[in-house]
């Protein structure tokens, strides 16, 4: 594998590229040695301003367009399964993070590097800590302290989309929902309230659930409400005096998250409500113009992003944004994960094109 | 507290007799101090016969008589909660163990060591490890090892019963209903199954459950069928493919435990139902000749007993038993444990008029 001494050379084509970064491990809270390469490589081109806040790099081309397009990707990778050093199968390049999300990383390295009169000026984003706990996400941390480097009107995120694009992302919350009853013991049970019986008309509200489909400048978002935990029980031989249902909602971003919360409520009026967490959705934004000239380079097709990701981040100060890279979404995190090396290529061609044209 | 060195005095008043007993602690596992008093005291007397298996001490008199009665109580009680030694109160004695029960030990061992000539030939029987796991329980090594020395026309168990006849015992099984549906990540819930939504028809079915009540031998039993625990969910971005209930039936004693699991299987038809253990209940056996005479002698009133005791295990190799002692049943492990000292001379009188007349 790649020593942290060893120099990134962009000039390399985006596969090969890609095969340099997944042999640099970067599990989520060692992005340093990889981070350091990035900036370094980065910095060789003298029409990139280059900035760094931790293991967070920016950098961004300063020709004074009528328009700024940032382009985002995370370093970090989930921890190694055994599937480093990468190796190439015909067109399928093997081992972890080559889709989630080495592959876009290298489209964005290679765009930042040859790319040094852009249409429009551009920002590169490269963060750490995507694949952990929220606030150790470094998007969240350079929104918090250099919300500057952030501007645009426009944002294109390379998280794996299988090189079609994604539009915003749904929202995610999750609440509780608490049922009480009187303790007793079992064999005199009418002495008692049984608090798990209570949930059998909880549990067929959702069973009963018909999860709105929405479309939202052309895409059809569907949002879903599913318990994913319930737990009750005190002994084997008491009857329950608690048991708590948490749901989690998935939420078109056509809704707020305070929407979200007394949709939620509705659904389980006459029950003790509790929402425990819960992060908006986006919006697709697919109807400015910078979207529609990036749709129209990127084939005019689009669908809807259904789980959370860091567009919402975007949206929520006010930049519209897309998912689209050129890895596989249901090869993330994968101990087989692989992405296809004719895909890297055509996305960084369609976004050159889309950027030179 | 008395030193296992302290003798027993066996002709103290019940009442002062069950204090001596508080003050030996015995909590499940260790007895012998106790066993070993109680066996000495016993000795003490030519009219009885002592046996001893671990700890465990019977004592019988041989008189040839028609009947045979079997007079059982344990020696031990759950864990001391700050509550020992005993204090007296007015009528009431404070301790652990005062109730369940050694207020019902002393009226055995009154009535072993002051009845040399009783009318029906008794057995007494002290044995341990009540309060524990079932395979520990004294009264089951017995049965196993020397079923001989439990042979009897009809058995009294002194657990508390507030001193009136609590005859037979209902039956207690468990059994976990198990639901399966498809993992899948819950912002794309329509691709899983979620099985704790499978679980609202199962506690439907519990909701709606309408108990048999049944009367045997003039008694009124109460059944019950309930949850007592659920566990369902993966995480919390997941569409859970499992969600076990558990489900407690206590089931009146003219019920066999395959009749239980029978009825537990129709009410849960189409669910996959696995029995996880079960005891059988007990009849109480009231329209038995020695049971007739032993009712009118001890005022004549009975009532069902809901919850499960060593009553079954007479039951199950055939002899036909009923719970009668002088303790509280509602105070059993509490920490304000006690009994009333007058309930102890009434129960001893009771017993003895039964056994003189």
């Amino acid at each position: 594998m790649s020593s942290p001494n060893t120099p990134l050379d962009l000039t390399l084509d985006g596969g090969t590229l890609t095969a340099r970064l997944v042999d640099f491990p970067s599990v989520s809270g060692d992005e340093q040695a990889l981070a350091d390469a990035v900036e370094a490589a980065l910095r060789a081109y003298p029409h990139l301003t280059v900035d760094r806040h931790g293991n967070n790099v920016v950098a961004r081309t300063d020709l004074g367009r009528a328009e700024r397009i940032l382009l985002a990707g995370h370093l970090d990778t989930v921890p190694i399964a055994d599937n480093l050093p990468s190796h190439v199968e015909g067109d399928l390049l093997y081992g972890c993070g080559t889709s989630d999300m080495k592959s876009g990383v290298a489209v964005q390295l290679r765009l930042a590097a040859t790319l040094p009169e852009p249409n429009r000026d551009l920002t590169f984003v490269f963060y750490d800590c995507e694949e952990v706990e929220a606030h150790r996400n470094g998007l969240g941390h350079l929104a918090a302290e250099h919300p500057d480097w952030l501007a645009a009107d426009f944002a294109v995120l390379l998280e794996p989309s299988g090189a079609t694009v994604e539009g915003g992302c749904q929202g995610t919350m999750r609440a509780q929902i608490r049922l009480t009853g009187v303790r007793a013991h079992s064999a005199r049970s009418w002495l008692g309230d049984n608090a798990i019986h209570h949930a059998a008309e909880v549990l067929g509200r959702l069973a009963r659930y018909q999860p709105r489909r929405v479309e939202i400048d052309g895409l059809e978002y569907r949002e879903g409400l599913n318990a994913v935990r319930i737990d009750g029980g005190v002994a084997g031989n008491v009857i329950p005096d608690e048991c708590v249902v948490t749901v989690n909602f998935r939420f078109a971003p056509d809704r707020s998250e305070a929407d979200a919360e007394k949709h939620v409520r509705e659904v389980f009026e006459g029950y003790e409500v509790t929402v425990t967490d819960s992060a908006p959705g986006a919006l697709p934004g697919l109807a400015q113009p910078a979207a529609q000239a990036f749709l129209a380079a990127t084939g005019g097709v689009a669908r809807a992003k259904f789980g959370w990701t860091d567009v919402a981040r975007f949206s929520a100060f006010g930049v519209p944004a897309v998912n689209y890279g050129p890895g596989e979404p249901n090869l993330a995190h994968k101990r087989d994960e692989h992405c296809s090396l004719s895909a890297v290529t055509e996305t960084e061609q369609r976004l050159r094109a889309w950027l030179t044209s």
